[in-house]
């Protein structure tokens, strides 16, 4: 089977580790679009959950057994709460019992809890085998792609334990979208609502104006929102591999948003709901600390509400809220840094008094149970 | 306190990962010597065991007191047996425990195990974090103090899951050698001993001439035998440092080696022992596959002797030594790689017909107790 158009292809750009997202609606059934890019090897393990595996992992594997001596499928339980060492070691321990070696290729069927987890056993197996990510959610789509952020949570920190490891390859298939709870496309669409704030000021626009088709899952709105945050944030991404410097700003609204979710246990608000409400959070204190226009913050704010997310955090005291920004891992000896936008499109990072912080986190949260 | 001589430099090169190892006698005591070296950080962890950090920790906690607002000590148990997931944890936790960051170091004061996962959890912490190696060990100041190879075992495989990450420096006092036991001193000069077949013959024939100063611990001897091993393995994995093509030749006696590991269980031979003989194994291999002639067979196997090390392999059934050999992570798609010399001095990678390998495994084995 062939696609109607050719898939759009976005080069990462890295040196050695580059490789290719290709976009497209229906890749999954158009391997001829594809296959050619994938790595010389013998074996494949597709690495998928309980949920995506029964919608797509017949697909994939019918599509690669032409290409590999074996093909063998590990589903993994579904949630950022199974994001563990033990999720982790049943990957390990079925590479081991397949006789996986230096060639084998993981292939990455699902959300980003599938991906991370599958690249950092891709990135530690062996010390490095090539993995290719297929992401089946809009969030994973637009963010787990570009980076190599991979890596498990620890009991006492999201995501402490990891690795920047780069994919061979990643497939988009816009088709898996519309399969996809209504509350896990809003979470994507905080990904994509940050990267106008940060860095493309005619994004954000072209998002507010389209939020309708986007909510809808509009094909064609779905893919342009797609290819042009993975676009941004490979731009990012290309200037800072290894999170030194101006890559901090792709972590707008996650300082608040890491700090709800280790504050409810994971699982319990999606990342993108979390962040979501985080980028409110972080909107408000830009114009406090940084002079942000009130009536641009308004309207991060309205766009976040109508993509169907939480614009209010839980109710936790405010000094849980600080204490769990502070051992934050992008926390440096213990001080908390924030991305703020300084103007519309345009991101820094920063300190900020405790007392406005205090503040901003009071007004944003839902008042306590009286 | 200063050094009578300058320590001695060796530079890694690796792009923007190379590093120093400063290699000097009572370097621990000398921190003028090597402190400007260190990154700019608030807060150390010391890595170390149960048997070096008695020795050695106060020493370097004192030296690092000047530089560092914090500084930490970890001792995990002593043994190979220990290099495993739940030890790793006990690092992970510790840096949770201190609010560790991205600029946290990480001083590794150790042998090889402790090397190996500190580096690793260097490595995955936050994605990564600095350390720096102080190895105490033979083994580990001629092995693991070049070639970025960090990592854990699985109850199924050694060294199975890791990663390639470079220290910042490395420190090598060799002063530390004269409190190392006899059994490890001999372990180290395996790994020494490498280098001449594979490599260096010119080192090869100074290692023989010298091997009595070696195992009587004399400074210079060592010095010499410590620096030019560093030298050998840096030039080898510059030309590769990602293990893909040549760097496979330091794997000499390795597979025979793992293989031994293994079948008795971790830690009951010391992994210097394992490959001392399985550098017999793989010389007698090269005789009856490449030809190479059986009086620098001969040599090989003499100069291990008086080392100090085993000749003969345990009395484990060959079919066991083979099931071991083919699920070695360096097998590709269950076919057994091995490095032969293919004349004193070169060595190549290349597979060998099954009853060859019987043939040599049954000859160079103690007999199974009648």
């Amino acid at each position: 089977m062939s696609l109607r158009h050719p898939p759009e292809q976005i080069r990462i750009q890295l040196g050695a580790r580059s490789y290719p997202i290709l976009l497209g609606e229906g890749l999954l059934g158009a391997p001829d679009s594809w296959q050619e890019l994938l790595p010389d090897a013998s074996a494949a393990l597709i690495v998928s959950n309980t949920t995506v595996a029964p919608l797509y992992a017949d697909a994939l594997r019918q599509e690669l057994s032409g290409r590999f001596r074996s093909i063998d499928l590990i589903e993994l339980p579904d949630g950022e709460q199974y994001k563990n060492w033990e999720t982790l070691n049943r990957i390990f321990d079925r590479l081991i019992g397949m006789h996986g070696d230096r060639s084998t290729v993981l292939f990455a069927l699902g959300g980003g809890v599938v991906g991370d987890m599958t690249g950092f056993a891709a990135a530690s197996y062996m010390r490095g085998i090539p993995f290719v990510q297929v992401p089946t959610t809009l969030l994973a789509q637009v963010d787990s792609s570009v980076g190599g952020k991979t890596g498990i949570n620890h009991p006492r920190g999201k995501n402490m334990i990891g690795a920047f490891y780069q994919p061979h390859l990643v497939l988009c298939d816009l088709a898996t979208l519309q399969t996809l709870p209504d509350r896990e496309l809003s979470a994507g669409l905080a990904e994509i609502i940050k990267y106008g704030p940060i860095y493309d000021l005619a994004f954000f626009d072209w998002v507010e104006a389209n939020i309708d088709r986007l909510t809808a899952r509009d094909p064609a709105a779905l893919a342009h929102a797609v290819k042009r945050s993975c676009e941004i944030k490979a731009e990012v991404v290309g200037l800072d591999e290894r999170e030194g410097g101006v890559r901090a700003i792709l972590n707008f609204g996650h300082t608040f948003g890491h700090a709800i979710e280790a504050g409810l246990g994971y699982g319990k608000w999606l990342h993108g709901e979390a962040v979501g409400c985080g980028m409110v959070m972080a909107a408000r204190l830009s114009a406090e600390v940084c002079g942000l226009d009130a009536g641009f913050v308004r309207r991060v704010e309205e766009l976040i509400r109508r993509a169907g997310l939480p614009v209010r955090g839980p109710a936790l005291e405010v000094d849980r809220y600080l204490e769990l920004m502070r051992s934050d891992k992008k926390a440096q000896a213990g001080e908390i840094r924030f991305v703020m936008v300084d103007r519309p499109g345009s991101a820094v990072t920063r300190t900020a008094p405790e007392d406005v912080v205090r503040q901003v986190i009071a007004d944003c949260r839902i008042a306590e149970v009286a």
